[in-house]
């Protein structure tokens, strides 16, 4: 983790978001909406610095590529970056619009598909030198500003060829195309020193079970995910592969369901030595489960990546991927990370995009800034709850039962069935209260106390 | 609404919840779980006291008639009252451990089905005698504590004589059964000078549609509200009555979908002068709105009676009825509440039940507590987000095109469709944008900030 | 209605699916994907041919213009008509594209956005001049073929501008932008002697209701709805006007919810004589109510205007628009349109997509085709299970103590509660059972046995 | 398998469905709704009867347990057997009418829990001797009839003391009663000849993530489930253990969440040997996938144990286990059993109940009747499908790349990513149709043609 930066901010050929400077902290009384109220990435928390604790990053795809566009309806924002007509430019002007962004925004890290960086060609070749141009900017631009990648992903879903999935994919030329895309998004990532490399295997799967061989297309995607784990520590990448798990949406249903499921996969190829999960919470909530939850399912496992911070309105049952405001989801959140010891290698990547009708350029650094300060409050409140509230005792003691006597003895193996059934006859089953309403009250205590 | 109660409370022959006495109010900094943190009933807000804003009222039947049933399970708790072999002695000893619970809570009313109160009886005549008895005894007691009626409810539900509806049954025995039963609700209801009486039509709608005639049956339910109408105002009930919405369950569909479809149904039957809407949050949370929604589609109707203020778990998509801990929802719903002048009649009916794992006795005070607390940190934000941040002129400036010119001659109908065509060729549209993020900001910011 | 067609087609100066003529009737045993096995449209149903009771309808946009594109991916399918590089040339290719498939498939009505006929334009006046153009040149293709247009509507939705919805805009100049399109529409509509002119307001409703004055919102969109009726009936337009209901998506909340909303809408502001509803099936899942519910609801209120058939996949809950074959629900929306004598003004319009990884042109034959058989068979079942099955007498006796004495005196008003009360005494309430097991079976009787 | 039974049927000291005999087979022509139309065990499908093929088992808790009661009311049937006022009376009663209606209706199994076949008792070893009482009488009742065991199971749900879970309880002490009842129930199965053994973890879950040490409890279910699965090989069970998979309900999450993490925690802890999964319809909705899914990835994994073959209402997202009427799934889950050989050791229970208003004896016959019909139905369009229709051809050339060349030697694994880097830059992607609607064509054909 790099030391917090100066207070300056990078700025390329032309400002794109001019009158805004580096985002300030003023506290919970200010009224400035370009300000952050509670992120104060120096404040010392537990020992870390919010920014060591935190590690933000922003990601390139819905902050700079999407521009409003939704299933019933075009573009709505105009962004600067887009006016030039030549492909190549646009993403070099792209680059320093999302440079100045993250500098001014403050966040430490970043996220990219290779087409968002780059523009895309039918031509891997050619396709392959646009992304290498782009990766040589894209260092000058994380040398000067101390902005480094968190991850980065080959986009194998929007281009039609992998309508079919990508390494699922019926078709195998179809399967060698997306090895090469992922072969050179593992060289971009690498060149730019990316900590970790992530699978979204997000058309892999099917819209119709009468015309899938599932079983054959999951072997299918657990080879490629191999082979590319090969390729990438032959060329000395140290960090970590992910999976991020998606229950449906495009497809009508995904592989990679949810961080169980995802984590069975990996196990059961033998993959989870390289790779873990990076789990998004609006994802999550489509599984039915809910950001915590998934959270949970990794650390239990051992299998926590990194987290694609966002939220889903649970009105709207799809991938709405708003701002992740949510003050008590977070904090759950936060709870079982502070309890594993944090994010280590991962991030939160806030991977949410502004809402449509949202058209300010100003509106982007805001809704940054709403997301930002609502960890910082789950933080602080979280470590309350951990350090000085009842919590963890009322937990502690609701499992006691399994510390000693017959219980441990249980937790040990020594115990059969039949010493079980013993044992029952003998035993006195006290009624014992839940108390989630005072557990969920506490919460709601130091949400309102803590900042 | 009676001035705040003395720091007293209520006992009968034996003390319900011994070990807990009036509920303080102890500010933010208590840790006892028996304290109120942030509500203060006779703290001054915008010149009502909390008190008189909230008018919080507990309900009978999750509070003292549930015992932690459902459909997977048996009873959980052990209700002291329920000791009583005599159903009428255990009916008295009962409503003392509810007016214990009331005083020692410190509200101000609270809400009752016939059923709750006194025995039910296939033979009317008895069930009514023995509903009788039992409002005389409320009615001493209510005088004993200034707790007051919000309303009360015939149950119309649980019976098996109502698995097909009651005033839509298809059998018109049970829809005279139902009227009986009503009718004797509506009296005891006047008896208590209660300030509304509710219609819930819970088994009002079909399993299926292939044995059901809709028109047939929404006809005959509108004869009986007015019927009902017509007996209530006969014996000079004067308070409101009120229908409350649900979409779903128990049936597959309810004809009393949601606060729109009610709102239409009594204006259908020109039943609105005399009928209101009661707003359950949880209900209005499966119609696919939000609890804010339904309320302010009431308000903007000029129909809103009352409100059950409670929580549905989105990801379990039935009635869960938690208590409202949801703060950005609970905000919503107070901005609207405070722009329309308050609660005016109606309340804030705490209708939520204890989980199931939750079997102490002091659960059910930890749970009002925390609802109680939630709503008055809501009303704390909600009052300053409206007076003191740029929420309100956000909102007016976001319209201002309609204030004057040629928006204001649309807005009072001077303008033809073919002149609007006109206007449109010299009009330059602005794109503006919605700034839905910094709307939200503001709200975790003043949720962080107000208490 | 215009007599079956001829056993020919429309070819323009290319044909867009060579190799494929005209769709004929093979009956069950045909193994041919390009033939019909049910849809016969001369066969003699309860006195009216097939073609008479199902009115079917084929829609411009999903059919012609959507190519495949989802929120996460790109266009998969290439139309023949969409090489060309001029906007103008585009249209009137894919016009004759259109009545090639139309007259190739044999159904009777078309239905069409001004978008999907015309290339719009932000110069309403050229905007103008470019529909009618295409309205002379579809206006000969209508008499070529005899295909005739169910109803035109205005798309309101897709262009940035109404990202904050259209008749219901903050901003006036919207407003009045949108009322000169819709004047186009239909001006249009009616020269080419549409049957209906349709609204969806896919944008009038929220975002976040934070920034939403929702009560000004609706009544300005009801004003406009007005001054559009009002212009029609001034240039002589006899058709129904249609409102489409829906409750979510694109917005978080759109106003139009249901098919009982939009009734209450219409009559609130005294639409409801020249406005109908179009009911679509996907949008009443949405609702939760399921299609045979909303389409229920219309024709108990005397608002059945139209039908969008398709289907939406409970699994995924978005607007999947699946071409409708389920069967169980197909049956219970024939068996409302038969009781209430067809769809008159209305047809079955296949609001439905290919699924994006189907890019064969067969493929829309093929889709189109499995709809109408569907639907066909759905006919065949309904109209014998109200002939000849017990269907109808069940119903009947369930609801017989309506019928006479004194529940036919309930119904006609001439009962108290007082006096329902008192007949309550002498009751004697009989378990009659539901039967719904045996409905349904009926229901998967009649499918397996009636083709 | 035993041979079909002979037209006789049991009845115990009282007939309790009088007037029903054993439900013959009449044919689709047959108006008789006590009378199959499709089913016909003796029919011969594919070289097997269908009674062979379907295995259908009855169950004994909606059947004979449950009598209508939901979360807002009482029960609405009146069983015969529930007239005593003794408990084992009662069970003794309940058992004759049992197996009354199975050999009525003809199935060849039935499934129960221990408190549906014994009155449950605290006092562990009572408890016991009434199971073995019961099990007596059982016993002989299946030799009367030839009606055998497909399973038995512990209710470790409705006992107030499993609130906070069985296996996975915090509290030791229920544990070890946990352990005590499925001892006694293993010991029942084993008696009765049971061909499996069924665990539903219905509790092990949470209600709050607050209060819950998630890989602790997960961590003791397994230590748990190996201590039965000793104990039952220690007396000689030969039959599959089965874990039943349910993602929510009665717990907001529950451990069990689906079939892919089911098979995932059998795997982890090595509990996979010795036990399959049951998947039930119903709870694999909703867990978003649908029945056909969990059934899927159940066969790949060869640990298909049994069925529970209902359906939930996409509408109500809670577990309404309906009947089993939805064809379209039906045919998608017997493709998938036909493909993989069949049902083994496992069967299809009709773990379905009849609807609350559904009152009359004879509802339970004609509720069976319609779901074995419409497997039947189901079995017979799946087979022809196989053999008659292209189907399967469809499939396999879908994949055809696969088969030789270089997507070949993808599949044994000997090539790179960067050898497949080198293919693509040669490949020619072809577009290809998923052609789904041509497929789900074929569906609704072969359900409307083959009887």
């Amino acid at each position: 983790m790099s030391p917090p930066r100066e207070q300056s901010y990078f700025v390329g050929d032309v400002e794109h978001f001019p009158g805004i400077g580096r985002i300030p902290f003023e506290g919970l009384s200010s009224d400035n909406p370009l300000a952050f109220r509670l992120y104060n990435e120096t404040r010392i928390v537990g020992g870390k610095s919010m920014r060591e604790h935190l590690r933000f990053a922003v990601c390139y795809w819905h902050s700079f590529c999407n521009a409003g566009a939704d299933a019933f309806g075009r573009d709505t924002r105009i962004h600067s970056w887009q006016r030039h007509a030549d492909a190549l430019t646009r993403a070099q002007v792209r680059l320093d619009a999302a440079f100045e962004f993250f500098s001014k925004l403050g966040v430490p890290y970043y996220c990219f598909h290779d087409v968002d960086l780059a523009p895309e060609d039918d031509d891997i070749l050619r396709h392959e030198r646009q992304l290498a141009h782009m990766v040589a900017l894209t260092k000058e631009r994380q040398a000067a500003t101390g902005v480094q990648l968190l991850w980065g992903i080959a986009n194998l879903c929007t281009h039609p060829r992998y309508a079919h999935g990508a390494a699922s994919n019926p078709d195998f030329s179809v399967v060698a195309r997306a090895a090469a895309q992922v072969k050179s998004a593992l060289d971009a990532t690498m060149a730019l020193n990316g900590l970790n490399f992530v699978f979204w295997n997000g058309r892999d799967g099917y819209a119709s079970s009468l015309n899938t061989q599932m079983k054959r297309e999951r072997e299918n995607l657990a080879r490629f995910l191999a082979m590319a784990r090969d390729y990438g520590r032959s060329i000395g990448f140290k960090g970590n592969f992910l999976v991020e798990p998606k229950p449906v949406e495009p497809m009508k249903q995904l592989y990679d369901v949810d961080a169980a499921t995802v984590i069975a996969f990996l196990k059961e190829f033998d993959l989870h030595r390289d790779f873990k999960v990076n789990v998004e919470a609006n994802h999550a909530q489509l599984a039915g489960h809910g950001f915590a939850h998934d959270v949970q399912v990794c650390i239990d496992a051992n299998m926590l990546g990194s987290i694609d911070a966002n939220y889903g309105n649970p009105q709207n049952r799809w991938d709405t991927v708003h701002f992740p405001l949510n003050q008590r989801e977070n904090v759950a959140v936060m709870l079982a990370l502070l309890r594993d010891g944090g994010l280590k290698r991962g991030g939160l990547n806030l991977d949410a995009k502004l809402r449509r009708e949202s058209t300010d350029p100003a509106d982007l650094f805001i809704a940054h800034i709403g997301a930002m300060d609502a960890f910082a409050h789950a933080l602080l409140a979280a470590e309350a709850l951990l350090k000085r509230s009842p919590l963890e005792s009322w937990r502690q003691h609701r499992y006691r039962s399994f510390d000693t006597g017959p219980g441990a003895e249980f937790v040990r193996g020594e115990l059969s069935l039949s010493q079980l059934h013993q044992l029952s006859q003998r035993a006195d089953i006290q009624r014992q209260t839940g108390s989630q309403e005072a557990y969920e009250n506490l919460v709601n205590q130091y949400i309102a106390k803590h900042h």
